[in-house]
């Protein structure tokens, strides 16, 4: 069949949303770095009137009935162009937004404001009763919003599906409890909760503007270009891109700790290069995102801990900073900064936990968000049920909700399905590493040597480019030629535990 | 008649048209201070996305159709109803935007982009033949545009309406040119092209961050409040505001002139007050905005040349900046500092010339302007009436069209009828300033002490909450209770001019 002319229809609808989504990101990106504080009231009314303007153009049953001529027409196509995999994405977005009745939306949508209100209040007062009938709210929302949807084999599929299409409950269960299974004992046997976070590497007085310029210094090194690519403060640091040639990065500044502006630094220079490598030819096609949390996890988390908690990477920061902000080294050799970059700390607070603690914080909110989807769990009992599960998992005491139940902005947003994502990312890059490995035998003395180039086009050609056109699970196949899977990981984390001698140091 | 429901749709109609309005705004902005250079292109598709909808939205039908119904009401309404006022300038809008065929609309949008890279070039080339098909396109256009309005007595009226709304050829020729009768010789007998601009005062090597804290002292010290206003850095500065909560202002900065980044943010400041001041009433109503450029020009002069140079503010500048940026100072005392920034040099570019020249430029570019929409003059001729207009109006010899017919962007981008507002406001501001000061005798011991309250709350009173509510003529007779008249600058620049010892010294 030759292209119908519903192809080019199709294509004008999305180039639309695609710059309505653009103009969403930089709304946020504003309010994030730049707004004055008196904006947000007028910016909320702006950023509803954008997201209603996209919700009307996702669910236009002129989209649907758009799709319904175009569905018999891709059915014969190539299954991999683009055109057929922008009509079987459009489909699986329209669907998804026509199902949830208007009424529910407006309901999600209104809660989510005074959700977090009532978080923020609770977690200052360190009182989760303060919390306790917004979560009970958010959580009898996701049970409405599970019952707009058929086909699922568990109801925590559909919110999963909302972060990491696809992805479900059956696969996900058990790949977690493996994971945990080897993590709490591995923390047990390297972990110290007395050291200070990456032993202390990077601790001392550095004024903001000198951090900044020695984080820029180091993204360049990696790939960063002035041209097409920003670095701002945010308080809880993100990566956004209004276009593949406008990238924004930002971390946040600890004038004690150059560790918090660096790793964030690196963590969001790994989402901002996703985004930058989307190949061009997906512009203005809703196929030019990234395509999961997960997946968009892997990258920044690859960047972050894959290569930057690595002994070469290790090498090259060392020479780098030398220059940039000497100080910051607090005198440590190669050896010592990869130890100390690698040390295992049972902590409480997710956002401060290191590269293996980090995986249990997340198993815990995941069983705890399985439980309360499932309905074995109430409200009431979350609370008790973290300070336990904090307890078996990472020994730890929980000193009050503030830094216990109450610590996250998640649920209080309706974000449930959101938490397993960040582990994904770890999982994820792990796979993609190993392959990555046997495309690049030579990848350590890259590193060391900083020739990010080779690492930077392998993830282009096999990752990025694709952006959004196949599914994680394919994505995954295609790069990796395996499913989901935890041995990677913990290969990886034991191998460097080791290697650095954080685990014969802590036995 | 009780409030009808057509009120409450035509409010949320406008609600979404005022968000969408912000959004654009900010896209500008964004482009203009923050966005990395690659991002431009893609800047591109989201602004024009954004301009569409506002377009769609503007020339809706049922919009049409809501007016229809509501004007019989509104008639028999109080007619300085927020409702009535409301109904009016929606009517307004809707007949502007419909009455321009969609394709003559793609044109102008078209010509805009093609007609600025072709006058950059042009530009950069010193050559006005690059840039010769590109302008007589744009008069082209003007001409069919002004054939989509009937009713007007002249067709440069049509033009002018776009930035004054209401304004006439018939009033506004006869004030330029009594205006011109009388700024020449006035500039012939206080000018002296030889001067340094402010005769040199604030010259000297200053970082840009110094200029930039000594800015933000002065401006906090007139009323920005960090809370909701913001200062940024852009090569072409400019305010814009998101809402009255969210203020932006922008500043350039020469490392050799600390003038140019302060009276530039003294103009900014003024365009922002206003902004800043509409009533939070008017709100998501699209009558929360300035009502026209030349009233929107006449708060920013207000404040860079009426306060900003007269005596008792530069008391009170010299000793804020002696602690925030001595160096500035040269050792000025008042006097020397009063009559510095007064001086008069004729020069060749608008936007370097001083508060008294600057008139004669705009009146050249409407002289040239209305020749052009009459018809009496070619664009082939332009060049020739430029030369010949410089040596005439202000006795300067035009060394090439970089620095003359082709200095500014505006022509380039179809903007007609625009540079006259400039001048109006400098007429306007000193209209109000001089009712303004029969309210507050006291005005310049309130300058000279730095209270600048009383002058901020009689702006917001009588000007700024008023927003778009007023059109600019009934707007200026509320405040003023005349029309406009050049006798009031003209009287005030006289004053200012041998008070501060200019005219004395040139004479």
């Amino acid at each position: 069949m030759t292209r119908p002319p519903e192809v080019g229809a199709l294509r004008a609808r999305m180039a639309e949303l695609s710059d309505l989504h653009s103009v969403s990101m930089l709304l946020f990106w504003d309010q994030q770095t730049m707004m004055p504080p008196a904006g947000a009231a007028a910016r909320g009314e702006r950023a509803a009137t954008v997201a209603l303007a996209i919700h009307a153009r996702e669910s236009d049953p002129e989209l649907g009935a758009l799709l319904d001529r175009l569905e018999p027409w891709a059915a014969g196509e190539d299954p991999d162009s683009d055109d057929v995999r922008l009509v079987q994405w459009t489909r699986r977005d329209f669907e998804k937004s026509v199902r949830v009745p208007a009424e529910l939306a407006a309901e999600i949508s209104k809660a989510k404001a005074l959700g977090q209100q009532a978080w923020q209040e609770a977690r200052a007062a360190n009182d989760f009763s303060l919390f306790r009938d917004a979560l009970a709210h958010q959580i009898e929302l996701r049970h409405r919003y599970v019952a707009c949807f058929e086909g699922h084999a568990h109801p925590y599929d559909a919110l999963l599906d909302e972060f990491e299409p696809g992805l479900t409950t059956a696969e996900l269960r058990p790949l977690f409890a493996e994971l945990r299974d080897a993590l709490v004992p591995l923390v047990a046997a390297a972990g110290d909760p007395d050291q200070p976070r990456n032993d202390g590497a990077f601790h001392g007085t550095f004024g903001v503007d000198a951090q900044r310029v020695a984080v820029l210094d180091v993204l360049e090194g990696l790939g960063f270009d002035p041209d097409s690519w920003r670095l701002d403060a945010a308080l809880h640091p993100f990566a956004s891109a209004l276009a593949t040639t406008d990238v924004r990065i930002t971390t946040k500044y600890d004038e004690q700790d150059f560790a918090v502006a660096l790793y964030s630094a690196l963590h969001e220079f790994g989402h901002g290069l996703y985004e930058a490598n989307v190949d061009r030819r997906l512009f203005r096609t809703t196929l030019d995102d990234p395509v999961s949390l997960g997946v968009h996890e892997s990258q920044s988390r690859m960047w972050e801990n894959v290569v930057g908690r690595s002994r070469p990477f290790c090498a090259w920061l060392r020479t780098r900073l030398a220059d940039a902000l000497p100080a910051a080294l607090n005198g440590l050799d190669v050896d010592g900064l990869y130890r100390a970059v690698n040390t295992v700390q049972p902590s409480l607070v997710r956002t401060e936990a290191d590269e293996t603690t980090y995986n249990l914080h997340i198993i815990l909110r995941f069983e705890l968000e399985l439980a309360l989807t499932e309905g074995t769990l109430s409200v009431d009992e979350l609370p008790a049920a973290w300070d336990e599960g904090m307890q078996r998992l990472l020994g730890v005491e929980v000193t009050g909700p503030a830094d216990g139940v109450l610590q996250d902005v998640h649920w209080s947003a309706g974000l449930v399905g959101y938490f397993p994502t960040y582990t994904l990312g770890n999982l994820i890059a792990s796979q993609m590493w190993d392959r990555l490995r046997d495309d690049l035998p030579d990848v350590d003395d890259l590193l060391e040597r900083g020739e990010f180039a080779p690492l930077r086009e392998w993830l282009r050609e096999h990752v990025h480019r694709h952006g959004r056109k196949f599914p994680p699970r394919e994505l995954l196949r295609r790069v990796t030629r395996n499913d989901l899977s935890v041995d990677p990981f913990l290969r990886y984390l034991r191998e460097k535990l080791s290697d650095s001698g954080v685990l014969a140091r802590a036995a």
